[in-house]
């Protein structure tokens, strides 16, 4: 039985999202139908409706921090039945055989894994199509249990930005006292802030905005240490272990560098490009320094990170809004005018039916 | 007693080196005296006698690759004796307190090393000035014991250039069947090669001159990748744990980044500097790889490294030269006209006294 979905496209580069038909695949024996309550707000969202980086294919329903209930199971579905509350974040599928996937870090899959939306099916090479719609079909190898615990629309946040800030804190091997810094106080730099935090360790934010102090320790901030400041930045030479740099946009990493303790990493996660300006190595080799990225997280690790927010009481900040609002809260996060992630009720969508 | 001591010097950024008479302190009790006999000769010699990387102070005298004979000891060293065959590398203090120090990595003391030549002495406040002299004198701690089954004119470059790729290999834990690559075929590329396929790495040189092949077999390359063959460095993407990167001048990163494997790590030991062009992070998020450097290494670990060395049968190759021929080497090494490290035979600095 074919599922025919309502959901919100954008049909090209240029358009505005707008109500879109269309029809899920039958579940197949290991699928899990989801009812879709809320889909958080992603910026990559935006930038692959509005074909920034190349490679959009229209139709294009956004879509990857979804959270809802099961309807019902394939046949061969194990871990979950009608009723659970689940979760799907970026990824619906992988080649499963190769070694990333096989040490459970599906997102570095050998072949590629399969985006939640604006990639290709491994099994019936369609398009797939995300969160913003009344319901997403997905194999239960790459379905999370939400905990009930955690608030279903604070927590749709947690399936993009949540663990792609935590698999770093996790792969860096941050522990209590660890001293780890936050570049970027948006999506992804609240949720690193309120995850080092409840790690134990001991948590800077840089901001270029002397205001966002008193928020920033509400996140969890330790210290705020305002990196247009000479003295300030001169402080934390050589003191941190970890710096996670949620900044989407080229700036200099050379600042933030120097601040690394010996053997100290900044890893990348939100730029996807060139660095500008180039860094500099000096600080790498007098420091035995790294610069590295990251991406998203395995599905071992995002349950982890579920189960671990659960336990902490840790959900993102979100402004929940109709789905019908979507084209306005895109040009809103554009000006970053968002604590701290958008996240859409799907209830909305039914006032489009 | 203060020593008289003949050496050759850069009297200015301008000038060629030539001979210069100087006075070595008095020994301290911890002090080893030690009479020279071999002295490689470093990229970083150069630049520092012409002022390349600015902060040289002249008379400089340059050499932090050396090899000689200890000739007497102050009244606390317990470590050496008359006669004993020693070495002298990059630094010859440090504060020997803090974390770095601590943890025997004196070339990351947070108070800065005391490097061998063109520093200040952290007891006297006298220049240091390097090996390209008949007699140095230098704390136990910063002095290496030379095994006896090493060739010493060939073992100098191991205090520099070995040192320097040792350290990398054995910081990313490089074990017998690690896929290692080496970029440059130079005075630290030769010996990276080297050194790790005495570790048992499967060694791969990367190069941009398709006539390199037989001579990298030669030094210990398994393979030899043509870096200007694009299908050659498709075939190793994703390949790589560890690639060594030993360039000295500003390179794309890019190309030599797609061949590191998952969490591998290009780690940069010639280049202190800008990046030009500036990294693109694709391949680092997408892979979580990282771009780290690293300087020299510890004293402990030079130690290992000679053991290793004379364990294996491992030494640098060498092209024996008189001082007097200093700065012909100099725009040899330019040129990259040296296979693949000079080392001054201090005797012939005696025809100049």
């Amino acid at each position: 039985m074919s599922l025919n979905i309502l959901g919100y496209a954008a049909q090209s580069s240029e358009s505005a999202l707008g109500p879109h038909q269309f029809v899920r695949r039958d579940p197949r024996a290991d699928d899990v139908v989801i009812d879709i309550e809320y889909c958080g707000v992603c910026h990559s969202d935006l930038h692959q409706a509005r074909n920034d980086w190349g490679g959009a294919i229209y139709p294009l329903v956004p879509g990857h921090e979804i959270i809802g209930k099961v309807v019902s199971v394939g046949s061969g579905v194990k871990k979950f039945k009608a009723g659970d509350r689940v979760g799907v974040g970026c990824m619906v599928d992988s080649c499963q055989h190769c070694s990333s996937c096989e040490a459970g870090l599906e997102q570095y899959c050998k072949e590629g894994m399969t985006p939640t939306y604006n990639g290709t099916d491994r099994h019936d090479g369609q398009l797939t199509l995300g969160g913003y719609s009344e319901k997403i079909v997905v194999s239960e190898k790459f379905v999370l249990r939400v905990p009930e615990k955690l608030d279903a629309k604070a927590a749709a946040p947690l399936l993009c930005a949540g663990i792609t800030t935590w698999s770093p804190l996790r792969h860096w091997n941050v522990k209590p006292g660890s001293k780890v810094a936050v570049v970027g106080l948006g999506g992804l730099g609240h949720m690193a802030l309120k995850l080092a935090k409840g790690i134990g360790a001991d948590v800077t934010l840089f901001t270029r905005s002397a205001g966002k102090e008193q928020e920033a320790r509400r996140l969890g901030a330790d210290h705020v240490v305002l990196s247009t400041n000479e003295q300030q930045m001169a402080d934390v030479a050589n003191h941190f272990d970890l710096i996670i740099d949620t900044v989407p946009y080229a700036h200099d990493l050379d600042p933030y560098t120097a601040t690394l303790n010996l053997d100290g990493t900044l890893v990348l996660v939100g730029l996807i490009g060139q660095t500008d300006p180039a860094p500099s190595t000096a600080s790498l080799v007098m420091g035995r320094r790294s610069i590295a990225g990251s991406l998203i997280g395995g599905i071992k690790e995002t349950q982890e990170m579920l189960d671990f927010c659960a336990e902490h009481g840790i959900v993102s900040d979100v402004e929940i809004i109709d789905i019908q609002y979507i084209n306005e809260a895109y040009e809103r996060m554009l000006k970053s005018d968002v604590k701290y992630r958008f996240v859409i009720d799907m209830k909305s969508l039914k006032a489009t039916a």
